[in-house]
């Protein structure tokens, strides 16, 4: 069996914590990570804080695969998140020659004042590499485990895309959905006996409601499609039942 | 000046960490929390697994005065968020008498059969006190400073509404919002400055990029008016400044 590859992401920004931007980036990681077969374990959403950044940075790095950040690598007083990794490695942050240099002839060319601002977002730990930017120039980086990401969801994304080629990815989770034409009221015994009965899998139950009734998707996961098709069946078997009883 | 109070959330459920469903609880907290004046300080997304949001509750229940979780409280096996708040607590997890009386009622008025896992939803630490639920009748509850609430965001916010006016608040942090035609590069150095020269002010700048063309938005925060207007006349002579030299 393929290792079980796992990772971690922390969104930073006030923003997303007085409700003035409604975060779009952790459904996209969560989706990508899935698709590659890479375990998101946890998620957590901090303020532009030095010290918050660097305490989840430094409490998530240890325990998983690998971390992504969004958020506070700009060009304004308020990103910090350079400095804050650079703080979590114990190493200093500096102006990147190669991130300067790109910036630098991106202004140049379009006639634009590099700013101390802009200059601002060449900086990154010592040591970091690129992650490449194709939307607006300036890079983002990773250092040790850490891939830092821009908040903007269209950058995010780009920089994601030439983020997950470089990740080693472990066996994908397969999953199959069953859908439930009844409420988790009516179906929690029997599906608590299947789950004990198929350890292999994980099996969830989504409830939804439709103009006052109830159904559910059963979604079950597994590494290997022996275990999810035996689990799938009895839960389709067990829909059966319910149906003809009803 | 009023006292500052701070709060947390705790997202529970693998669902969400697989991309399956995408949150919709955590910005509405936020827009609640801000809009009464509580200070959302941090956001866990955690998975089903009692050692994980046991881990979560712990970790954030001692730093902040409201804790509000969302998700696994419904009938199902994986539906685990009572048991673990219990064991945060180290109080035992059991059936509420009053709780099991309204979900009784509730299923023998509708003809439907009380289940085991029907019951389960009576469950709750012992101590807890209840959370009504006007949509779905199982409640939910709190112990302490932890708030624990259904995932599904119509029963999310039903709760909530009940729970908001037992919070005591803090004095509301007042905001003001000026556009700028410019993109962060530009402004960063002066909206620094004023940034330094205000420091009873919180000052974020928010690019937008529409078309190509980079604007931001600058949203200037303060607990009182008479900073808050100070820094957003700063602010807006910068941009009046640059109009003029653009």
């Amino acid at each position: 069996m393929a290792e079980i590859v796992t990772a971690a992401m922390i969104a930073i920004g006030d923003e997303l914590l007085s409700g003035r931007t409604k975060d779009r980036n952790i459904g996209h990681l969560a989706d990508i990570m899935t698709a590659i077969g890479i375990d998101l374990k946890e998620v957590r959403i901090v303020p532009d804080e030095e010290g918050e950044i660097v305490a989840a940075v430094n409490a998530v790095r240890a325990r998983y695969d690998y971390i992504f950040t969004s958020g506070g690598i700009g060009p304004t007083h308020d990103d910090i998140t350079a400095d804050a990794i650079a703080k979590a490695f114990g190493v200093p942050c500096d102006y990147d020659a190669e991130a300067y240099r790109m910036l630098e002839e991106n202004y140049r060319k379009r006639g634009i004042e590099f700013t101390e601002a802009r200059k601002r977002m060449a900086r990154m730990p010592v040591g970091a590499e690129h992650i490449p930017n194709p939307i607006s120039t300036a890079p983002g980086f990773h250092i040790g485990n850490v891939h830092v990401m821009a908040g903007v969801p269209s950058v995010f994304q780009a920089m994601l895309d030439n983020v997950v080629p470089t990740l080693k990815t472990g066996q994908k989770l397969l999953s199959a959905t069953v859908h439930c034409p009844f409420g988790e009221g009516l179906i929690g015994d029997p599906l608590a006996a299947i789950q004990k009965d198929n350890p292999e899998t994980i099996i969830g139950s989504y409830p939804k409601s439709f103009e006052g009734k109830f159904s559910t998707d059963i979604v079950i996961r597994a590494r290997a499609a022996e275990p999810l098709t035996r689990a799938e069946d009895a839960v389709k078997a067990m829909v059966a039942t319910l149906q003809r009883a009803a």
